[in-house]
Formats: structure tokens, sequence, C-alpha cells
């Protein structure tokens, strides 16, 4: 069967454990997190995780049931193969030698980044979007000398109406 | 003694079971994570971690000195109290009433936020910034009636050359 990349977003408790409960759930089976984010929701009682993870049909159907078992867990939405968008954020901090500085702003044009921070040796970028654009100016910049990168995982929201 | 919240950025091996016992370690110990992003490095071998946390300096210093002996960290860095930069993103689905467009759309523009999807009774607007910033977001769209939101937590580098 094809292994295939899910975004998977669950609502949980937020409560201390839950976090801990899930990534164990995950490496006790040897199931793959390719990246993960967590954090508060507009309710102070819920924390939202959003994790990207790789599989054949029938992993990702154990995962979900799982997932659905725990303690904690309110809801899991497997958004995969439904309608919805998705972006990842990226802080990137690039050598900025006087030779390079044109093309590392002609980049920051075309891919919509923003200049955060700038020294004498090195801009900050942040850079949103899929995270297949944010491979490709991490492949562009990388000849400049890319010294430090954060990256947050993938966060979705479903485009239906609800 | 006062109570601070800390952007802890580790490097970790891209293994199974490490999530699971950085988070088990701050569970286990009635530590407070208040967000945490996982996501892959340029080196294969390494992933990322950027968590922010609660406490006083002692809880800070115990929770670094524990981090630092868990077996597959390979670096702790606590960026509170360096100089650096931190961003979060969120995607924000937002009720699109007739009457209210115009003042979302002088939101957007206020806060440099990217409209990513558009249908007759919804925006999904980007926005990245501090979380000060996306807090002041949202409070502001409140009252257009939010259906949905998901947010990474902070990520972060230090602005000093290296």
């Amino acid at each position: 069967m094809n292994e295939e990349r899910h975004t998977i977003s669950l609502l949980v408790d937020n409560e201390p454990g839950v976090l801990s409960r899930i990534a164990g759930l995950f490496s006790g089976r040897g199931f793959n997190i390719e990246s993960l984010c967590v954090a508060e929701t507009t309710d102070p009682s819920a924390s939202r995780i959003t994790l990207v993870t790789i599989g054949n049909q029938m992993v990702i159907e154990q995962i979900k049931k799982q997932l659905n078992k725990l303690v904690n867990v309110i809801k899991v939405h497997d958004l995969t193969g439904t309608n919805f968008v998705d972006r990842g954020m990226a802080l990137v901090k690039v050598k900025a030698k006087p030779e390079h500085r044109a093309e590392i702003l002609r980049l920051v044009d075309i891919f919509r980044c923003k200049v955060i921070d700038v020294s004498s040796t090195h801009y900050i970028l942040e850079v949103t979007g899929t995270q297949e654009k944010l491979g490709a100016l991490l492949k562009l910049l990388n000849p400049m000398g890319i010294k430090e990168i954060a990256r947050t995982g993938s966060i979705a929201l479903s485009r239906n109406r609800k």
C-alpha cells in the first residue's frame, strides 16, 4: 500500500501529560511524526495539536483509532483528502555577503518574505507557505550560506464552512 | 521568585521517542509547556524543538538541567535574556458578513495578514508576529465571529552572529 503524508488536527484538553501520551503512542508503535505544533486555542481549557505523519492507509487508520481512545483527546480530524489549507513558517538566518545581498533581496520579493533582522553579517528572514515553498526557498538560499533555521510544523484549517 | 516566560530551543536526534521523553519530563514534574513546535532541520539526522515554558528561575534551571541529561538531546539553548527574535503564525477562519468585510480587510492591511481563502461566508487569514501581536488581532477579530483557529507555537533565532 502507498505511504501517504497525513495532516491530523487534534483538539485536546489543556492538561499536563496529554502531549507526552500522544508522542508516546507514536514512538511506542514505531509510527513516525514528521512535524508537530501545539498551542492554545481561544478556549483556555483546550489546546490544538497539528501533526504530520506518514504511513499507508492501514497505519493511518490505526493511528486515528488509537488517538481517539486516549483520555483528554476531544476530537481527531484527519484533513488529508478533504478540502483544506496548510501553512508552515520558517525563520532563516542567512549570511549577507555584499555580493549576495541583491540576490537575497530578490528572493525575499519573490517568496514574499519579511526581513526581520539585519546585521553587518547576516539577515534573518521570515517566510510562510506550504512545506514545498519553504523547501524551495531554502534550496535557493543554501549557496549563500544558511547559518541557522527554526521551523514550525504545518498548521491547517478546513476550507468547509462550519 | 518571579515567574517568567522562557523560550528554549533544543537540537535533538531525529529519532522516535525523543519528543515523548521531553514531554514526559515536563508532565512528570508538573512543569508547564505553553507551546511547542518540532520540525526537521537542514540536517536530516536532527530536529529542532522550540518550546515556551513558564516558571521561576529555580524551576527553569531544573528544567534545563534535566533536558541536558536526556539521551538524544544534543543542545539546550535558553534564549530568554539573550538577544533573539521570535515569531508565531496563526490561521484564522473568520465570518465574512457583508457589513464586516471592509473592517476585516482594514485589519488585514494593518496587521500585514494574507487572505489565503475566501468563500461566500468566511475568510481564512494567515498572520505572523509575536504572540502579543497575534493576540491583539484575535481580540479585534472576535466580534466578527472567529469560527476556527490553528496556531503554531513560537519559533526563535538568536540575533548574535554565529
